[in-house]
Formats: C-alpha cells, sequence, structure tokens
C-alpha cells in the first residue's frame, strides 16, 4: 500500500504538481483504494493526467475565500485538482466549527473530487460531525424524465462514535453511481430493474444501454417508491454546490467539473462530547441488535463494511484488476515513475 | 379556512395553551392542510388535545437555551407542543444565520411538530434555505432487519428561487410515511410491494400488516436498489435530533415524543442573492424542461404541487374527510368552540 501512495504521488509529482498537493491527491484516491471504493481510486488516475495535461486543471491553483462570514466562506478553487481544492475547504470548514461551532463552506471552479466520504471522515479526528457533497455533469434523469440533467450528485456523513465505529455515509443520490453500471459491463452481467432507463426513457437492464442514455434513476426508483426524495436531494447538493457557489449547475458544467460543499458541527458545541459518543455507541448497538429478515445474516451500521475492508487491505495490500495495472504502468513508463512490483 | 384556523386555535386556548401559542399550533396544522397534507393537519388536533389532557404536553413550557455557540446552540423544549418549541426554535436558526451566515439548532424535550416543512420555509422570507428534521418512535425497519428501529425520521429542505417557486423538499426518509398507509386502509387498497414488511420480515401488500409490524421500509425499499441509503439518512436524521440533542434516538422515545434539528444558511452570506436567484430560476427551468419518460406528462420540482394544492385550498377551502368532521366537532361540543359550518 505504502508502494501504491508513494507510486501515485509521484506521478502527480512528474506531472508538475507541488509536492505537498500531489501527496493530498494520492492520499485521496488511495484511500478509496484501502476502503474497497475501487472505482474512485488510483484505477481513475489516468482522468486527471488527462486534466493536468490538457491544461484544464491548474497545477499552482489561485486558491481564495471570495466571500466569508464567521461560519460561512465561499471559494474559488482556482481551477486545482479537486482533492487539492477539496481538502482545504474541508479544513476551513473544520477551523470555523472550532471558533464558531459550526461551518459551511461552498466551492466553485473545482474539478472531481474522488470520493465524498474522504472530506467528511477529516472532521472526525477533530470530534466533529463532518458533511461533504459534490454536484457533477449529467448522469441522472429526474422523476418522470427521460434526459440526463443531474449528477450522480453524492453526499457523505461523517460521525464520530465511542466504542463503536465510526458513522460514515457516503452515498450518490442516484440508486447507484455509475462505477457500478461499468462493473456490470465488465463481469458481462444484466443490471436489476430500477437502476436505469434507456434513451427512450423505458426501464432497461443493460449497462451498456444505460450508461449511454445517461438516465441513471434517482434513489427511489420509480414514482410509486417514491423516488422524487432521490430526486430531490439530487437538487439540493446541486444547489448547495453549483447554485450557492456560482460553479452552475449539473447541466451547466463538462466533463469532471464540479462545485463542493463541505461542513462541520462542533459536537461539544451542542452536548459533552463523552455523553454524545455514548448515545452514538447506545444507538449503533439498537441498531446491530435488530433481528435479521429472512435471507440475511444481520443489521449493519453505514460505514461498516468499509472499516472492514479497510482492516483487510491495510493487512493484505490492494487487489487491483488486471486493466488498471496495465494503465498505471503504462503511465508510470510514460512518466519514468516504474510502477511497484507488489502493491 | 380563516374559520378553520380560528376553531383551532380557540381549541388550544380551551385547553388553556396560551393565546399566542395557540395560534402558532393552528397555523402549523392548517399550513398542512392548505398545501395538501392531509394528514398532518387539523385531522391530528385529537393528539394534541390528548397530550395536553394526560398531562404530558407542558402547556407553559419552560422554554431554555442549554448550550450556545454563535453558529449553533441545543434547546430544552420543556415539554411543550412541537409546534410552538419548533417555531421558536427555528427563529433562533434563523437570528444566528443573520449574524454569523449560518444557524444550527438542535432541540431536546418536544413533542410532535407536524409537517418538517413548515419550519423549513420559514427561511424563505428571510432569503435564506431553510432545514428542518426530527425524530420519532420507531416505525422503519433498517435494511435487513424485521423489527422497527427507526422513526419515519423526515428532512425538510427549503431553498428561495427568484420568479420561479421556491424549492421544497419534504420528505420521510422511508419509503412513504404511515399516513400512505393508514389511507390505503381506509380507502380498503393493497399497497405496492416495497413499502412495508410483515412481523416476521417477509414483503407485504397489506397496509394493515405494514402498520401493524411497524416494518416500514427506508428509502430505496430493497438491498438491490440501495435501501442502505434511506436507512442510513434516517440514521443522520436521529443522530442530529436525538443523540446531539440529548432527547434520545429513536428506540428510547415514546409515542409521538420527538428531538427536532433546525438549519439556516443566509444566501448572501455565500452569493449576492439576485445572482444566486437566477441561477436557481435557471435550473428550474432545465429542470422543467426535461422530456417526459413514456407515461408521463412532465417533470416536476419539489413543492411544486404543493404550492398547487395551495391556491386551490386558498380559494375553495379546505376538504375535510367525514369522519375528521365527526372527531372535530365532537372535540369543540367538549370545550364549547362550535365548528363552522363551512371551513
Amino acid at each position: 500500500m505504502a508502494a501504491l501512495t508513494g507510486f501515485t504521488q509521484a506521478v502527480f509529482e512528474q506531472l508538475d504538481v507541488p509536492p505537498a498537493d500531489a501527496a493530498v491527491a494520492a492520499a485521496v484516491l488511495l484511500h478509496a483504494d484501502v476502503r474497497g471504493i475501487d472505482s474512485h481510486g488510483v484505477a481513475r488516475i489516468d482522468w486527471y493526467a488527462d486534466l493536468i495535461r490538457t491544461g484544464k486543471v491548474r497545477i499552482q491553483p489561485d486558491w481564495r475565500v471570495v466571500r466569508e462570514t464567521p461560519a460561512t466562506a465561499t471559494v474559488d478553487g482556482g481551477g486545482g485538482l479537486g482533492m487539492v481544492v477539496g481538502q482545504r475547504a474541508m479544513a476551513l470548514a473544520i477551523a470555523k466549527a472550532r471558533a464558531v461551532g459550526g461551518g459551511l463552506v461552498t466551492v466553485t471552479n473545482s474539478w472531481h473530487y474522488g470520493i465524498a466520504g474522504y472530506y467528511a471522515e477529516r472532521a472526525l479526528a477533530h470530534d466533529m460531525i463532518g458533511l461533504s457533497m459534490t454536484n457533477a455533469s449529467p448522469l441522472a434523469t429526474p422523476t418522470f424524465g427521460r434526459e440526463p440533467r443531474l449528477g450522480t450528485n453524492p453526499l457523505a456523513v461523517a460521525i464520530p462514535a465511542g466504542e463503536e465505529l465510526p458513522f460514515l455515509l457516503d452515498m450518490a443520490t442516484t440508486v447507484v453511481a455509475g462505477g457500478k453500471l461499468a462493473l456490470a459491463i465488465r463481469e458481462g452481467k444484466p443490471i436489476p430493474a430500477g437502476w436505469a432507463l434507456d434513451q427512450a426513457g423505458r426501464p432497461t437492464t443493460d449497462a451498456r444501454v444505460g450508461l449511454a442514455s445517461r438516465n441513471l434513476l434517482p434513489l427511489g426508483s420509480v414514482p410509486e417508491r417514491s423516488s422524487y426524495k432521490g430526486y430531490g436531494l439530487a437538487v439540493v447538493v446541486d444547489v448547495l454546490c453549483g447554485v450557492l457557489s456560482g460553479m452552475g449547475h449539473s447541466p451547466r458544467l463538462g466533463w469532471l467539473q464540479a462545485g463542493h460543499f463541505f461542513g462541520a458541527l462542533r459536537v461539544d458545541a451542542f452536548r459533552p462530547l463523552a455523553e454524545f459518543a455514548g448515545g452514538m455507541d447506545a444507538l449503533i448497538r439498537d441498531l446491530h441488535a435488530t433481528p435479521p429478515a429472512p435471507g440475511y445474516d444481520r443489521v449493519l451500521v453505514a460505514g461498516e463494511r468499509e472499516w472492514l475492508a479497510e482492516q483487510d487491505r491495510q493487512a493484505k495490500g490492494i487487489p487491483l484488476f488486471p486493466s488498471v495495472v496495465t494503465m498505471l504502468a503504462g503511465l508510470g513508463a510514460e512518466l519514468g515513475v516504474p510502477f511497484p512490483a507488489r502493491a
């Protein structure tokens, strides 16, 4: 894992990203891999490399706070790497929460920032609740629609606990993110009904058709199961990231362009930390104690699966698809960074 | 409508609620009716009357801010009516947002507060984005579970626009709220698959069975359609309303007990108001311009249906079920408040 992190950082450095920023970008990508979210890890480094080599992403962005109050800020990311802009903007939200209890930061002029959960998780070490969201170019259709108008617009919430693992919800506001369709294509499998529509607005179980139409369905899937809720949440994310920041809402964004929104709440501004931690443990234990429905083993809490993957991968290393290894080795060869024999 | 408002206020006054608080409680309930959310309006006044008459709700609550920072507060509602406590706590969030850009308020020691959207909407007149959520006693089961552990834990977000109608998302984090099952029972109809489980954790289309088991399903409905997302959102609501406030999470709550969470963001803390309003209008128009899928007329934006209901009911009055009229007239007779001939 250390070798893969070093490789990733070196690739960014060879693309003239300053070392401190390259380290941040590598940390965000590797965090996705170590938590088992392979679709958002080093497998996407070619996206970022392309953005840098075509001059779209600025490697030395002019990061500016354009508006500010004690609890809020609007940040212009200067067109930098989303991971670098995101890390700094989340740190600003945390600093504001330390000062006045809560911090809320919207970000314009940024790019794809990797997994939403990474930034929300930054709050945990500060005994804060963290919030992170991003908009993106259209890949989802509103309820009753048949053309893409919204990104998969994910949101993430991280909440510290006591003895139990922290709670971490990291979710696209669509039924599934695009990566699940890409995986189905790779595996040659159909997708379940209720994930996507074809170009004419009819349900499809063909992942290629669903990705080509860019008509992923909002969480809830169909009107009878209240898909207006997933659709509404996607709009909220679009407003906080795109309209409030001035970046623009999803249909106005080019491929991989993004606005973000970050929040931090200092737990002890509301309640003594030990009491809160005890309350979280009690909640998590009550959820774990739910008897399972037929066909299931046990009830999980958000983030648990990812923490288990993290333990496993920290110990055993990160498994990479052969196609990803080929891409990484090729990119390394181009840039003079040898791909490590063991990730 | 004015007559029904006056009647409702008079009922609360006859129950010894101070006139100003009775006016607030009546305004919240009537707002649900006028917006077409009949399940949360005057039809529930008997719930509140029972809570007052049994001494559970305090009619002159000792409302206290127990912890405070410039951007945050924890409020003890003193066991008052949820509508009265909620209105004051939301006003505090708005005052904090005016002062420092954003306000975040958690509330303990309160009761059922009616529709979540009412409080979020209070922000609109102040050119702010409003947030409101509440937890509740268990009526929903976690993903993979078969026993109730979470309330329907609704959340509401209100966002001002320019020439377009404001955006208002007001949603239970379950596929549907309990009221939809109650309606199906009244109409003698089956419910769609994916709304609820029976007591053994098997899918049911019988509304009576679903309500009796209290196993409503989280938004997403089934694991294959990412119900962990609705489940996770319900937990977030439970934490912000129940754990952060000290009220307790859903399984620890008695019938109609609740903690709440309110938020307000001052738009011009982030971006000039006119620019934001223009951006909202552009977003809403892009959504409206989505071509409809086969079988649907047009794409709506959250809150639109309710604004249309409001226009209609402001003009024509509020239709009441005969059983609701009987309950209201009976309660009025007991308390010496004549039920108006025309609502």
